[in-house]
């Protein structure tokens, strides 16, 4: 069944999660969003490509929604915001059958209704070759609260949510030929964005910096140092490392694997080791020499910064 | 020269205009903007895609900056909205020489500057195939003010701005080989979105629904009587056909032909003939009866939306 721009717009409009901030939605030339008294906007976009980010052989059609969607609410949990909607430009190549796109948006709906998220806009075309998806998040954070990445000063500690590496690991597996249950690796196929982790390091003022971790340690931590002015040491034996499929992760994945989505942050005292749900792990110290450096028994190393390259390698 | 992500941010970050409603733009999670008290946030976004928006063997890099930054510019002036920042999402194929890519922005940010816009974020990626940029615009407009496709009764008047057909008529003349001056034919490489026409026709409560001629008239009036649950009635002989190098345009490409990112809009009384520079020409009027026909001598058609296809034909 060829793609029907029509039919998809109107299952958009059916399906979605109706948010009372959201006054417009599809069918106007703009949405129109309401957004709280005393809070800002929040503003996120982040492709989501066909052979960088994905490869249908690999993603079903729902991880793949989910996972497009997921990018964008990550980047609100980091502000410490809270997401109201999402707009999803979607440029598709007329071979795709309908039921690809289908569970697309159904995976990507899913994920929207748990946050309260409309997907109140967007804009549809033919691709000229593989599937391109672009999501854009609007959310709020109260005026002057957001959590940025510059907030970090010398002699502040570092923390990491959950664990590093099982997205990067979860790639691995499946690049050397295996064949892998989703449900035994949701780290890579439905990770969480953490949108309630976030909102509270912001309220109860914990995180002076933070940033989630799409691109690896390595490298979220060096764009965290950069826009903070500062340098940081990091211990190789506190990383926590996944364990995915019954095996702990490889070091090296934790440190440089990206698209774990969990949050990186800095704060000035001790935190609990637990925050809506989801551990904390202290992981090192924001120093005022710049560089990071990994401290790994009596070694102290440089960490450069290796960016993530998705599904290139 | 291959592409440079890193330098393509950083010119960015030099050369965009910075508004004060930008609180923080590239260079964390999200952008964040202040909102005027007041006022709800209009988002929109558009694809440029090459082959199906622009070629590079007919557009200068300049002219798909401008172009791409045009359509969501357009859509928030169908709104009666004011722009506050812009978001670019641009997947470059690793041929590209630096050099469109430079001027490319340039474009783009020239036209940004004209109306106070700051480009506060976006994202890039390789492409394993052609350019693709998918513009976000986001602005305000006082809050329950917006004005939708939805508010037109019959009874009321049709009006339209400026010309139409221009950008089709100047794409036809390159399919058929012409080599253009695109300084002869800035409707089509150069457009002018309406943004101080489009919110005094909100500040002086003219128009009654609105919508920007982005896909062709038929198709937009469309949009906006379907929206409205209401038809229409225009008069051929009123249309306001464009005259491009010298030659005035065929009816056929000011009813269909698409890109003209003039205003289509109702109002409940007769209008100036000219707001804000800009031209206004009533075309017809909204009728309680569903159906477009078009009005010519003493026949009365049946006007069919011809969905713009782009350069795909």
């Amino acid at each position: 069944v060829p793609l029907n721009e029509k039919s998809l717009i109107a299952r958009i409009r059916r399906q979605s999660t109706a948010s009372r901030r959201v006054i417009q939605g599809i069918g106007d030339d703009c949405a129109v969003l309401r957004i709280p008294r005393g809070h800002e906007v929040l503003v996120t976009t982040d492709f989501s490509l066909e052979g960088v980010h994905f490869r249908r052989e690999w993603h079903s059609p729902q991880s793949v929604g989910h996972r497009c969607l997921t990018r964008g609410l990550s980047d609100i949990a980091a502000m410490g915001g809270k997401p109201i909607a999402a707009f999803l430009s979607l440029a598709l190549p007329r071979s795709l059958p309908q039921s690809w796109v289908d569970k697309f948006i159904r995976g990507l709906l899913s994920l929207a209704k748990r946050f309260d998220v409309q997907l109140a806009g967007g804009d549809t075309a033919g691709s000229p070759g593989k599937i391109l998806a672009d999501i854009i998040v609007v959310g709020s954070v109260p005026t002057g609260k957001a959590v940025l990445r510059s907030g970090a000063r010398p002699g502040d500690r570092i923390f990491v949510s959950g664990s590093l590496g099982g997205s990067a690991a979860t790639v691995r597996q499946m690049m050397s030929g295996g064949k892998l249950n989703p449900l035994n690796f949701t780290a890579h196929f439905f990770p969480q964005p953490r949108i309630a982790l976030g909102s509270q390091l912001r309220e109860k003022s914990i995180a002076s910096a933070m940033i989630d971790v799409s691109d690896g340690l390595s490298t979220d931590l060096t764009h965290l140092c950069d826009e903070s002015g500062v340098g940081a040491e990091i211990s190789a034996d506190a990383i926590p490392v996944a364990t995915v499929g019954k095996v702990v992760v490889n070091l090296d994945l934790a440190l440089h694997g990206g698209e774990d989505y969990e949050l990186l942050f800095t704060a000035r005292q001790p935190v609990p080791n637990r925050i809506a749900g989801v551990p904390l792990t202290e992981i090192g110290r924001v120093t005022r020499k710049k560089g990071i450096f990994l401290i790994s028994g009596q070694r102290r190393k440089r960490l450069t910064a290796k960016g993530f390259e998705h599904l290139s390698s």
